[in-house]
């Protein structure tokens, strides 16, 4: 019994885990690059030990893929599990109750950076996987793909997977990286948005100055970027790009129905973002401002003196980090060129405009019809108790729809991460039971798959 | 003659100027505290060595104020010179060619944090005042301030100085603490702006998000800032702040004609700063703009990631500092009132707004018809081969207006720095040759005053 097992096995698991959460493998900051070498080495010992027949850290144009498998027989279907060994950067780590690489349990949760996404989750997989093999009942081949880019948006893994696509093939792709929506009220996310992510700077004059001796007769950067950024949203939280609904699908009355069966608390979710109003694009509901509708968000924002007290600068420069979430049927790539194009036309004289894209990705729909999501949808009713509720998710996995595409094969995205995570902020967490019920739910849903 | 004098003392000088501009007295910065006391204990060092019967080092609530004072005879007038011993942040250092409080002369200039504001024009008033002294031909009393809080807008001097108004008593002000229009047209600042300097924060979401789940639905406090900001100045360039131009004494036309005798080449100015073009409140020209209008500046703004790379995350918290520069008449503690209320009325549902007023300071002007302005203008008119001429100054020295009125005596503007000398800015530097005809200029100035 898989109950038991977890029961028997699960300090170690802890332990384990403990030790993946602490090494620091920010993907994002060029200084973590041992970190992550160290992590993807650590991936590969713990997926050997856990089972299979090889494990193997593949150097990739950026950060390296771990990839390990079990076949047991080739006719038998194969489930190739996608997670990520990377994380977020930390700060501000003046936030965190604990330090974000020394991972503690507090009231039933994991707090370390990377507790959830995606160390936790994945680990799930492992786990799972482990005691299918100790026990003899894996009845199907497993393949790990562990990436260290998902948090930069996976930029080499694309060609990696095409030239070792036959190494990869596989029937689904099986993920643990997204939330349900409740511990009582799981669900299984059929969808989820795509990004597109820039970075504008705008320069006024070429040095900074005294406010004092130049002040109102020069365009000052920063004010010239708020109003370019203002512009950039209409009065009915509509997004002015030229050109960036044009592909947007719009769902029918009955697809919106469906998705509005999954139950939603808006008193609970303002009083949890501590907000008095929610906000967004109008005529939609807030699970479909964040579940089928793109949008646009100032993801960071910096220029002139930020330090302690009053400095009368005058900036030469200003600088912001922009996204916009994209739906299944618009491509990231069209996406940054408009927004390019559009930023661009808004610039004022007296500055210069320089907008840089950073990753991207597509968009995505799973079938509910499928073996793997029926199987999903069975092993995770038996161990919550309850149906899980199908839904779109608002966040991005930009590789899934390329691994779709190469790989011919449906991602599902069976995640047990709760909102109360944080994942990306200060003090993420993950649940100690939907730990220990995701292991439980994975080994099940193995079950069911291959009955 | 000043002239040999400086000859046979430059290398001295200059020594005695390094060691002051070593000390990296940043008022803003609480770190920099021991450097405060270090650069007010030197200052009085340098001071008595210079000739002053005393000079001591007084406690205030904030950074002590030095004071120093050669009495010749009770009955003869008497110069209070104001000057500040602290200077601003140096950062961005890596935009420094040679550390800030490394100082170097590179191209006949000193290269430093503080070489022109206030440490070098400063002290070209301590060298006038040692060669009076040392060769007999002091004619009047001669007091000395230097301030250590000029920077953060002097908040305990006044507070200081009617406590100690019969100590401080005088007939008029000299300051260098300002630029003249070039080396080739000197000029004297015959008024200045004052100033109203804010901090504001948005807070939306309790917590950082993942924009991906939450982006659509939440108002973003970054997107929300930037509306709030732009909304600040109108498509003329107008402060849209309901009651701020209230106070704002129109010039007459005679009066505009004067001040823009001041030669001003729009070409330059632009070439100078790499700019396609000026901008500012409609119908002024940019003399004006600086000189006589009010403006408003986003002096620094941060929220979000601001590292390497990408963070998908829609941030809890974005901020401000925004600063005013007010014109004689205004009241800096009302416009600092008006912004706030002006600004809380922008605040959208969905965010909490709170501003918080850092320094301020009045404007004024000074008298062209008073000795001490004709005393000045002869003597520059005498070392620079060319009569000065009058201009306004756009700049803030917040306290002087408040000595004006505690002491009741003009202050009179003699700055020796350039444009080029970027103060505030990394790089900042004093010419040589502007320091050395300081230095002369303010000799000849006590000859012409006690004539």
């Amino acid at each position: 019994m898989i109950k038991n097992y977890i029961q028997e096995n699960k300090d170690r698991f802890l332990n384990e885990l403990f030790e993946l959460l602490r090494i620091p493998s920010i993907s994002s900051m060029a200084q973590h690059k041992p970190d992550m070498e160290k992590a993807a080495a650590k991936y590969a010992e713990v997926l050997l030990a856990a089972g299979c027949d090889r494990a193997e850290v593949y150097p990739t144009k950026g950060h390296p893929v771990v990839f390990a498998e079990k076949i047991i027989d080739k006719n038998k279907p194969t489930i190739l599990v996608y997670a990520h060994y990377d994380v977020q950067p930390a700060d501000p780590l003046n936030l965190w109750t604990t330090p974000p690489f020394e991972p503690q349990i507090r009231d039933g949760a994991i707090y370390a950076r990377g507790a959830n996404d995606d160390k936790g989750q994945g680990f799930m997989h492992i786990k799972a996987f482990e005691y299918l093999v100790r026990t003899g009942q894996l009845n199907c081949n497993v393949k790990f793909i562990i990436d260290g880019e998902e948090e930069i948006g996976s930029p080499s893994l694309p060609e990696w997977a095409i030239a070792n696509k036959d190494m990869l093939s596989c029937d689904d792709i099986l993920v643990s990286d997204t939330t349900m929506i409740d511990e009582k009220i799981p669900s299984i996310n059929v969808g989820m948005r795509g990004l597109s992510y820039m970075e504008v700077e705008v320069t006024g004059p070429n040095k900074d100055l005294h406010s004092g001796h130049y002040g109102g007769a020069i365009a000052n950067p920063i004010n010239v970027l708020a109003g370019m950024i203002d512009k950039l949203i209409d009065d009915k939280g509509r997004i002015t790009i030229k050109g960036f609904y044009d592909d947007v699908v719009e769902l029918t009355k009955e697809e919106r129905e469906m998705l509005g069966r999954a139950p939603f608390d808006e008193d609970e979710f303002k009083k949890f973002l501590d907000v008095d109003s929610v906000t967004g694009e109008e005529g939609y509901t807030t699970m479909e401002r964040t579940g089928i509708r793109p949008c646009l968000d100032v993801n960071g924002i910096w220029g002139g003196y930020t330090g302690e007290g009053a400095k009368t600068v005058l900036p030469s420069k200003a600088f912001a980090k922009i996204s916009m979430r994209i739906v299944p049927n618009q491509d990231n790539k069209k996406i940054a060129k408009l927004f390019e194009e559009h930023f661009l036309s808004l610039a004022p004289k007296g500055v210069k405009v320089k907008v840089t894209p950073h990753h991207g990705g597509q968009g995505f729909l799973c079938p509910i019809s499928s073996n793997v999501y029926k199987s999903a949808a069975r092993a995770i009713g038996e161990v919550y108790g309850i149906d899980p509720v199908p839904s779109r998710g608002g966040g991005s996995i930009p590789v899934l729809a390329d691994l779709q595409q190469i790989l011919n094969a449906n991602p599902l995205l069976m995640g047990f991460g709760l909102e109360r995570d944080v994942i990306h902020s200060p003090n993420e967490s993950y649940l100690l039971s939907q730990f220990f019920n995701g292991i439980e739910s994975i080994a099940l849903f193995y079950r069911y798959y291959t009955e």
